[in-house]
């Protein structure tokens, strides 16, 4: 092998080709399809920003209301899979749930056998709507409470919430949660997705795909940070603390303050934007926003103090927390959206397929090293 | 970004800096911890490697004693795992099952919440003891034969065949597969590997890591080419066909013969060379060599005619039959081995860890392409 120096963490390293995101973090662009963000988030919905994402162009009337069609009719799941979450124990997490049932949709998934282009789709759009009905009766049963049927009425954002909370969305509610999804549908070769391709590009099946990319989002590196900036505003308002005081106590004590920088952005994450926008409008819709102002603080202060710029985390805490949503729920929502991403980028590798297969830079004993037998160690 | 070209599959690219595994594939050079894997498959058993790849160093004899016990007592699992494994339909598949069953265990497992390096090591040795027993109590539980409660006097190869068939196994059975075990304990990055590191590079835990790295074993292009070398050989055998005019038929149709040829080894993979002689030892050892005489025949056109060497899958093909394994168990059976290798890797991860988060070079429609009205597109 070379014996070239190892990029630690692959950082900057191209490890495929792909159509499907463009970023340019130097001038904080996140395009899908070469569509920039700012226009999806504005004007586009969760379901025609998915079929952008696996199809590649934006769809004609017939065409993304017959996919809505497909998506809805898939809100369907085996009843062994409710009968499983409710065999769950207490101490499971949704992260765990959602990483076991999506392996097992694959034994009770409808015969497609194959990975051929078309079925890939077929089962994305039945893991994107399954994905989606699992969080929120995962949440409702570890609640003691009822399951709520599916809406196949609903557009895909109203029908999570509805199936989460057993009431219809009000219409801003809606909003703020498709622009959630738009926003975190896909975001490239992040460890999640680099996880589903390398799965997938031992042409393993998209359930398998997609079971990996679960466990590399419930990693706190990837997924967590969103719970972490809410988890600092409940501690804040618990202790009655300044917000700015508090913050500028952790920086104080060296302590990582989640949602702010990125590895990609060096100005600000454009989700940023949308979310920051979302937590405020929300929290005037729903009379309620005292998470927005307590973040808007923060985010002044970090800004000015560290020069550093609010991501996409920072405001989906405050706008889930104002829909209602559990702390730990943040990652399993986001899995719920990046579905989509996931499900583009096995797709594609699928259609161009080859194995992904590094090589490590080897630091360990000289070779040949000896066996020594048992007795003389 | 950068505009380089994408590597695609990252061939020769050093992802990471490792002390495991050392392979040069031009002199046919495979050793874990700087040994060379013919001492270890002469010398060693599963065991001693593991706590090699693990720890580094060779063990002592108390700890190897120490470790084999550990080993042996963390034969156990949930009474709601075989419970499971009942409740699943006919068809499921030994990988669906081993992938889903290994995220479940995540949420059985004892109170270690956190993933540091003596957890890791923990829940490692429990990994690796209820991975064994889950493949075979699968196998049993789906031909509606009764489970085999574990023998914790016994070796972990020779519990694996006495939970699988229900009878102690012959010594040489017992050391074939104990042989098999070390010759696929671990190999780098190979996709799998690099899976499990992907995913806890995020800082998830073990079992998201090895969940993940099970679904990409379960990709035909890396763990299924011994299964098609046995359906080969299954086939020769049922049509009455010379195996070597069947090998020539298949070149000339282009047909991809399974078991020759790596990416990594330009000269005879070090690991066939051992399997090769097991094949033929447990053959004559259980009076039915039918299947080692059929591969060495395809093994000598094949070299002559298309200068390919056999790789590790192509005499684990005849072993495992001989020793009475079905095929579709043999992927299954690598992770039983492979499980010493994610774990070890994914412990390096951990105590020295960076994201891996590779760049796509992007083909995609130039940026900014326009959002056009649906009444117009």
């Amino acid at each position: 092998m070379s014996t070239a120096v190892a990029t630690r963490g692959l950082e900057g390293v191209v490890a495929t080709q792909s159509g499907i995101c463009w970023i340019d973090g130097e001038a904080g662009v996140l395009s899908y399809r070469g569509i920039d963000i700012h226009e999806l988030a504005a004007k586009s919905n969760f379901e025609e920003t998915t079929y952008l994402l696996w199809f590649g162009v934006l769809p004609s009337e017939d065409q993304l209301s017959d996919f809505k069609l497909q998506l809805s009719q898939a809100r369907s799941l085996d009843w062994r899979i409710p009968e499983f979450l409710r065999s769950l124990p207490k101490k499971t997490t949704p992260m765990e749930a959602l990483r076991t049932v999506v392996s097992l949709l694959a034994v009770y998934d409808v015969d497609d056998t194959d990975s051929s282009h078309d079925a890939n789709v077929r089962k994305a759009i039945r893991l994107t709507s399954q994905i989606a009905m699992v969080v929120a009766m995962f949440d409702r049963v570890r609640k003691g409470k009822d399951i709520i049927e599916a809406d196949k009425s609903l557009s895909h954002a109203a029908n999570f919430l509805w199936m989460l909370t057993g009431e219809k969305p009000i219409g801003e509610a809606t909003r703020a949660f498709d622009v959630a999804l738009i926003l975190h549908a896909d975001h490239e070769l992040n460890a999640s997705t680099f996880t589903a391709r390398v799965i997938a590009a031992t042409l393993a099946d998209i359930h398998s795909a997609v079971t990996g990319a679960i466990g590399a989002l419930k990693g706190p590196l990837h997924g967590g940070a969103n719970e972490a900036v809410m988890r600092m505003l409940f501690d804040i308002e618990r202790s009655g603390a300044d917000p700015v005081e508090y913050v500028r106590n952790m920086l104080a004590n060296k302590i990582k303050i989640s949602g702010f920088g990125h590895r990609v952005y060096k100005t600000e994450d454009p989700r940023a934007t949308h979310l920051r926008r979302m937590s405020e409008e929300l929290g005037r819709a729903s009379g309620n926003a005292k998470w927005y102002e307590m973040s808007r603080k923060i985010e002044l202060f970090i800004t000015k103090e560290k020069k550093l710029n609010a991501n996409v985390d920072f405001y989906s805490a405050s706008t889930y927390t104002t829909l209602g949503i559990d702390i730990d729920l943040f990652t399993p929502i986001f899995a719920v959206s990046r579905i989509s991403g996931w499900a583009a980028h096995v797709i594609e590798q699928h259609d161009n397929n080859r194995l992904i297969r590094p090589r490590a830079e080897y630091i360990g004993p000289e070779y040949p090293a000896p066996y020594v037998p048992i007795e003389d160690r």
